[in-house]
């Protein structure tokens, strides 16, 4: 018997007519390759998701880790409980009161990222073919979430005032004049991935409404609440739903998202079926990390590297902004965000982002285009910039370089009728419908 | 609109008619309830599977973890790639050097632990009732994420040698005749658990001709490789291989568990769907897990912990032997590990263990009974033994009062003719399949 040699030799899939079904919805983004490119130093990146981590006190956390170790390294570096540190669900709990929810420390499962979280209520809700009701557009992670688990999802509308209570009352009666009934709506009601958003309070209470009456479960996704950049965070929709509302909610984006820690609140039996799933999963999630969370909320002024970030973030924002009416040609649009990493830009009519992308990446700058946020192939028309990680002098940089590429699109366009754009809007034609996985890159 | 109570006051599951179907096959272990008793200390617990990590060098794993934080903070604390550290997945390809593993850092998945490699292995190959073979007995996590996915798992008979290469001819064959086809065959080739013992070096190559001939994928979970007592580490399938076999490994007993840091080597486009699968369900497993892992491979002498895990397990695997020879009643038989946490028991005949454990636990003294280790209700005669937790001392006064249990059943069932006891042997009749959530506890 011969040493055979490593596989990247071999390309061939002997496998291919053994998958399960559920993958033929795993599919590497079409612009990943892309995103290769885009990560050259010369390129201004304003696809990624990826918090700022530049303003963390790294000195204090490897003093907390060390100490966290040296004195409590038997249990921190040991198996722990599927449901999560128990001292960490308290915390957590406290973190949650800043947005009005009163819960209990037994309601939580902590998870490995709240992706984590979303998977894990995909598994114990969704069949093969079962529907979910989502924003349009949606973060692209949990479509390919959705996707692997075979989900049929059909996209809700929103505007600037985030998700459209009579477009979900439509959804919901399509869904149901079709036999089927949703299994849960999944939201992001504070500055919406993609599109910035908030959901108005008036919303907030009509579409507690709405689902009540529709006895329809809502998925509240909610990585950014703490990060906005006025005022006191919104009241959580789990604040006045305990029974209807699973609530997702992470440290990666008010701590560190390298330690993967999120969390779901969820009603008894549910948070029950979660943790088995859970355990079925990866056992326990990392009491490491967990514990790191936890001496760090302990010990550090957590509340204050909110603040910190906030500050940040809501500089580039308004450097984002700025550059956008500065540059930007007529007929582009964008929304406003109050908070959280991203803008939503729509296009002038006819302009397809998609097939853009290249040419702007050959301009050192790239997003990510809108069908990614849309199951059904749409969102040609629009990109989702991200004022995250570049430095205001680069986002203005970036914002620059794409509003050239934009006018020189539609330069072209005026000239030779331009390129056949996908849809504008929804309730065009639809291209056939792509799912992509999300790729840390696009978090 | 009043602000709710935490959920645990309201038990009543408004969501029972709307789970996935595969929730079904998520259900607690019967004797969990049992296990939270038996973590009281005056509780001998041979049950956990939890390793010793009292022998890790706390102070030296606290100052690298410190550095890496101060030093790399943010690239540790950040989001990573789906597949895993590069770095990391190099040095893993050296740690499987040691059996006779040559793969390349592409071939491989970083997970969350290996249970999160297990579970992408299943979500990627699995539909609802698809066919897996497995050990009779098998490893309760691997069985509870089979269940999760629907699987249907065929069990294949062991002895002192491991997997007996006829079983599994027949075992296909009998898959084959019933009009399906199996997807893999899922085996622990090294101090199994729960059985303790090892596929023989003869049987290897013949399990490996098998698959072969049948085009059977092979998943080689080992995490006890490295923790044999004697002589040099067994040479893996996979080394034999690559095409043919994906194999799981895991720090959790060479290191740490709390890390969850495992890994799987697969073909190249086996692994690619892998990563799709680990990118929809975690995005990234935790940089600062897998930064910490290699920092700690990199600086600490990592070979020679393993040999002290080694001599410290071998000295309580002689320990539980010594014990068993002394106070075990005749008709009781039990298998010789070279390695690894575990021995496994069989009763003298009649007797049950799963309705003798609320006994042994009341005598203070804990084991897993050997039905968690099937998914057809099988293996009541047997028990499984942890020796890798308690000292010495309290595995032999655990094995003292677990014999004085049995000998208690003995007497009690030759005066009385005793409680029904399940079937002694696969063959007799089945009781209805259980399948069980591992719990951390039963790692």
């Amino acid at each position: 018997m011969n040493v055979p040699q490593s596989s990247p030799g071999s390309r061939l899939d002997n496998y291919v007519d053994r998958y399960a079904a559920r993958t033929a919805g795993m599919t590497a983004s079409e612009v990943r390759a892309l995103f290769a490119v885009a990560s050259r130093p010369e390129v201004v990146s304003l696809a990624g998701g990826m918090p700022n981590i530049n303003a963390l006190p790294l000195d204090a956390v490897a003093d907390t880790v060390a100490r966290l170790v040296a004195e409590r390294g038997t249990v921190a570096l040991q198996y722990g409980s599927g449901q999560g540190d128990e001292t960490l669900r308290g915390q957590i709990c406290d973190v949650m009161r800043l947005e009005g929810i009163d819960a209990h420390p037994d309601d939580i499962t902590v998870t490995v990222g709240s992706q984590q979280a979303l998977d894990l209520v995909t598994r114990i809700f969704i069949d093969p073919g079962d529907v979910i009701l989502a924003e349009a557009p949606s973060y692209v992670g949990a479509l390919s979430t959705f996707a692997s688990y075979q989900a049929n999802v059909v996209h809700v509308g929103m505007d600037d005032d985030g998700l459209i209570p009579e477009h979900l009352e439509n959804a919901i009666a399509a869904v149901r004049a079709s036999g089927k009934r949703a299994k849960f709506l999944y939201t992001i009601p504070n500055f919406h991935n993609p599109m910035g958003v908030c959901l108005s309070p008036e919303r907030r209470a009509r579409i507690l409404e709405i689902c009540r009456a529709a006895d329809l479960l809502i998925v509240e996704d909610n990585p950014y609440g703490l990060l906005g950049f006025d005022g006191d965070p919104m009241r959580a929709l789990r604040a006045d739903d305990a029974d209807g509302v699973v609530y997702l909610g992470s440290f990666s984006k008010t701590f560190a998202p390298g330690l993967r820690v999120g969390w779901a609140v969820a009603p008894h039996a549910v948070r029950e079926k979660l943790v088995l799933a859970a355990e079925a999963s990866v056992l326990s999630p990392p009491v490491f990390s967990q514990m790191t969370v936890s001496a760090y909320l302990e010990t550090q002024p957590w509340r204050a590297q909110i603040k910190t970030y906030r500050e940040m973030y809501r500089e580039r924002r308004d450097a984002m902004l700025d550059a956008l009416r500065t540059y930007m040609p007529p007929g582009a649009t964008w929304t406003n965000p109050a908070g959280g990493f991203f803008v939503w830009v729509t296009l002038p009519e006819g302009l397809d982002a998609k097939a853009m992308l290249p040419r702007a990446v050959t301009a050192r700058v790239a997003y990510v285009p809108g069908t990614a946020f849309y199951a059904d192939g749409f969102g040609a028309s629009s990109m989702r910039l991200s004022f995250c990680y570049p430095t205001p002098d680069r986002i203005r940089e970036g914002v620059r370089r794409l509003a050239g590429v934009i006018s020189q699109e539609l330069e072209l366009r005026s000239m030779f009728g331009g390129p056949g754009a996908g849809p504008a809007l929804r309730g065009g034609a639809s291209p056939s419908p792509t799912t992509q996985a999300p790729g840390p890159d696009l978090a």
